[in-house]
């Protein structure tokens, strides 16, 4: 990663504008000068979403999800607190175990939980909107390891990590700076969070994920977010949306809920998810599968709301089956999709915004199998309607590698299905009733006047695909899509720079920092 | 190719039974003998077609369709019959130039074309549906070359057209043999449609295409179909399913108009397709496209009609984009998408059978671009409702090629979209509440009684995927899917057996063939 001190030096450089902005008139040239960057707004969904299950199909998931939190019920280990607002709402509470009167998870959903949010980043242009008709693409999150042609697999450091946010912020249909965007093994684990949530905030300006490995790490996210955002502004507004995954199957543990907790008592959001791979973790059929799903949601969501009423949260579903020869997790499958496409029609039912999917893949290399996979996940994501979609980018093996060549190549399909969401333009320029008269029979468009009107925004214009004559393509050196990819993820850090931050909030988040880290010793666990 | 000696005489091997069966025990026993080949049904769609314009949408296209039926026109060029037929329908013929009366061609077709039909094979269990909630896959169509790993691209020879008949009849999910899987350059123009078609009735026992080269060609497929069904059988049943390009914009010409009217008049199917790259042969705008293609097609689709009343018909497109900077065709970009879906709407409407999409892809290898962009046009390919899907195996380098690796790869992802169009099953079996009450909290369902009663058939098994662990993996050669996929094509051509075929049949499709090709000299046109 050669490339890493040019662009942490040009981050250094331009530092200055936002509400608390110093520095000259020098300072403020430099912005200016600075080519901008085309970003995307998030995606406000013009085509309608798939869906698969019937009235009386859904009618049935959603009696059978009952059926298990009421008769079978949901452990919440390590967690007493929880088990105290449970057992006071009315819930039937056996040591660890609690079941459900009919239909009460749900009325307490209901009655607090908003159908959508709006998640602030630090540069207001990025804020998302979560939920409705919307979608928000974050990237990979989780990955021990990095993938690219150079090195090939290894552990994951810090420098990759800021990479990838810089990767991040550099697409334009990605909405999201994510949270773990890889793990960087290379800091302690009790005091690593510090570096990612910073690099989030200082190598990009989109919204960002918390840390959720401890409650105390989640309380420090809030922490730094209020010094970027104010305490006030926390308050009242959600700018941390985290990842908080079931121990499935029908298991919340402490570490998660605890982390959940801290974020929701603080009004931040919360993608309750249960971690499906389907034979293992939950049946082998997809109906049994959505009615787990949904039971364990249900009652992870309703705890957000018992904590805080009203604080945002989202019903999400890692959905993956298992080889039924190896037990290794396998992706782009068939049956996958049918438990995404479900899974948004239960959501929507639900009523709050709802994740799942991303470009997933079982695939070691960003290869044909890897693209097969990642794409037959990335579209009927889209399709389900999916409002935050985790993982939108730089995943492989499996969530164990995040993928360079694979981040960059996936962020082209997530352009096309941003163009793809705008469904199909109506408008008199649209119809190109003109074009048609003016070409007639027998001719071609290639120089209408139309067609030149429309030259710029025509097409969505992929940076990856190589549409050339087979001889341009063989004298350009035979390229496949990967080695493409390479050059194409070493010239955007090249060309990184970094999002202003106020100085004074940059000076402050390392105070913070320095003081938490020198307060415990390292440690790794 | 060294496979091909091998599996000739294989071919030659088994060939009894069927309704005109010789010979002996021995060879019975030899055809019972055989392990059996795995064979799926064509597709009965379970989960609902992704329709992107509302009503008044459709109406504004059908209305622009109409406009250009009525006020531009379509040529009609070097066919003085079709001319003569139009003209008696009621329409304004101007030279080459016909103005159809509002709303004709769309009464001429909707009072005698089958909505779905037929299509037999010379195997009855092979026999597919064309129209309706069904979907029929059927392999690439067209390309002068041949890729693989080994060779690299090569010009296409009829023993690689015979390896890919060879590969579609032994791919469970391929239903269709096709109609010119590559272009075997080293046999005469003038009678290399012989030896196709020959190749399909020989080499596969399922459904094919007919060549439309030229009248007489198209008159030869019909003439050896009769040899294997029957004269009879031919004048009330479809054998043959053919393609018909239009020549985009608004153009039908005399070779196709020729080789449809002998089809139609056979009572055998025409797919009729405005070949579209958008931005080339249509307006750059999706609805301008749409009209133009709807207006090409009830133009063509009508004029079967005229020939013969109640000959199967079928709404095609072929739709992509061109690179706006090179003229390039692109492939798996979302305006092509968009087009295929709003497509099958309109031709449900209309009331006949659809064709689109496919595996379609610009890319050169069979690389990661390849699978992105074939995967993005496959998907949406079933979702819009798609009868009959050519090109749904093989394709590479925007139709110039046909991959052997691209072959198989393609065949898998078939496999999944066939099990993904059963939707979700809500027996008690795949609501699966004995398996959830069985295994209970924080178990797993890897050995429960209901995994292991739905241990075969629980999730589609890809041919291609590499599930394992990176360890495994890195041990088994880090092979990329590719590479697995050129051990899976030999594997299959080694392994191939020929379905038996009449020796009656055979010999007289033989005579039928020699005689025609002494008849003219060779030619390359």
């Amino acid at each position: 990663m050669t490339d890493a001190t040019g662009t942490d030096q040009a981050a250094q450089g331009g530092t200055t504008s936002g509400r608390r902005a110093r520095g000259g008139a020098e300072a403020r040239r430099a912005v200016r000068s600075r080519p901008k960057l085309e970003q995307l707004p998030y995606i406000t969904r013009k085509i309608p979403v798939t869906e698969v299950l019937d009235e009386e199909g859904l009618a049935i998931i959603e009696r059978n999800a009952d059926i298990i939190l009421e008769e079978i019920g949901i452990e919440f280990r390590d967690d007493e607190e929880c088990l105290k607002l449970w057992k006071d709402a009315g819930a039937d509470v056996q040591g660890t175990r609690i079941r459900f009167p009919r239909g009460l998870p749900r009325s307490i959903i209901q009655k607090s939980a908003p159908r959508q949010y709006t998640q602030h980043a630090r540069n207001p242009e990025r804020n998302v909107e979560i939920g409705g008709n919307h979608t928000v693409f974050a990237p990979v999150y989780g990955p021990p390891f990095v993938q690219n042609l150079d090195d090939g697999r290894r552990y994951a450091t810090i420098e990759d990590f800021r990479n990838f946010v810089k990767l991040a912020y550099m697409t334009p249909a990605m909405h999201h700076s994510g949270g773990t965007v890889c793990e960087p093994v290379d800091l302690p684990v009790n005091k690593r969070h510090l570096d990612m949530v910073y690099s989030h905030i200082r190598y990009s300006d989109k919204p960002f994920m918390g840390s959720v490995t401890h409650p105390e790490r989640a309380a420090d996210t809030v922490e730094m977010a209020k010094i970027v955002f104010g305490a006030e502004f926390l308050e009242k507004n959600t700018v941390i949306t985290s990842l908080i995954n079931a121990n499935s199957p029908m298991v919340w543990d402490g570490t998660m809920l605890g982390a959940m907790k801290v974020y929701a008592r603080a009004n931040q959001a919360c993608i309750v998810t249960p971690f499906i791979l389907s034979g293992a973790m939950s049946p082998v059929t997809v109906a049994g599968t959505l009615a787990q799903v949904l039971a364990e949601v249900l009652a992870g969501a309703a705890t957000t709301q018992l904590v805080r009423p009203g604080a945002p949260v989202v019903f999400g579903v890692f959905a993956s089956s298992i080889s039924m020869q190896s037990g290794a997790p396998t992706f782009g499958t068939p049956e996958p999709t049918l438990v995404s496409l479900a899974a948004g029609q239960l959501a929507r039912r639900l009523g709050i915004p709802f994740r799942t999917g991303g470009s997933l893949c079982a695939s070691k290399l960003p290869d044909a199998q890897a693209a097969y996979e990642s794409a037959q996940t990335l579209l009927p994501t889209l399709l389900a309607g999916t409002n935050f979609v985790l993982h939108g980018a730089g995943w492989l093996e499996g969530g164990l590698a995040s993928g360079y060549e694979k981040f960059v190549m996936d962020a082209d399909q997530l352009g096309m299905m941003q163009k793809l969401s705008e469904g199909i333009d109506l408008s008199e320029n649209g119809q190109a009733m003109d074009a048609i008269r003016e070409v007639g029979p027998g001719s071609h468009f290639l120089g209408c006047s139309h067609t030149q009107a429309n030259f710029e925004t025509a097409f969505y214009r992929s940076t990856i695909a190589d549409n050339n004559s087979y001889e341009q393509w063989e004298a350009e050196g035979r390229l496949d899509a990967a080695q493409r990819a390479n050059k194409l993820w070493k010239r955007m850090l090249r060309e990184y720079e970094a999002p202003p931050l106020d100085p004074g909030i940059d000076e402050a988040l390392q105070e913070f920092i320095a003081k938490k880290k020198a307060a415990v010793p390292d440690s790794n666990v």
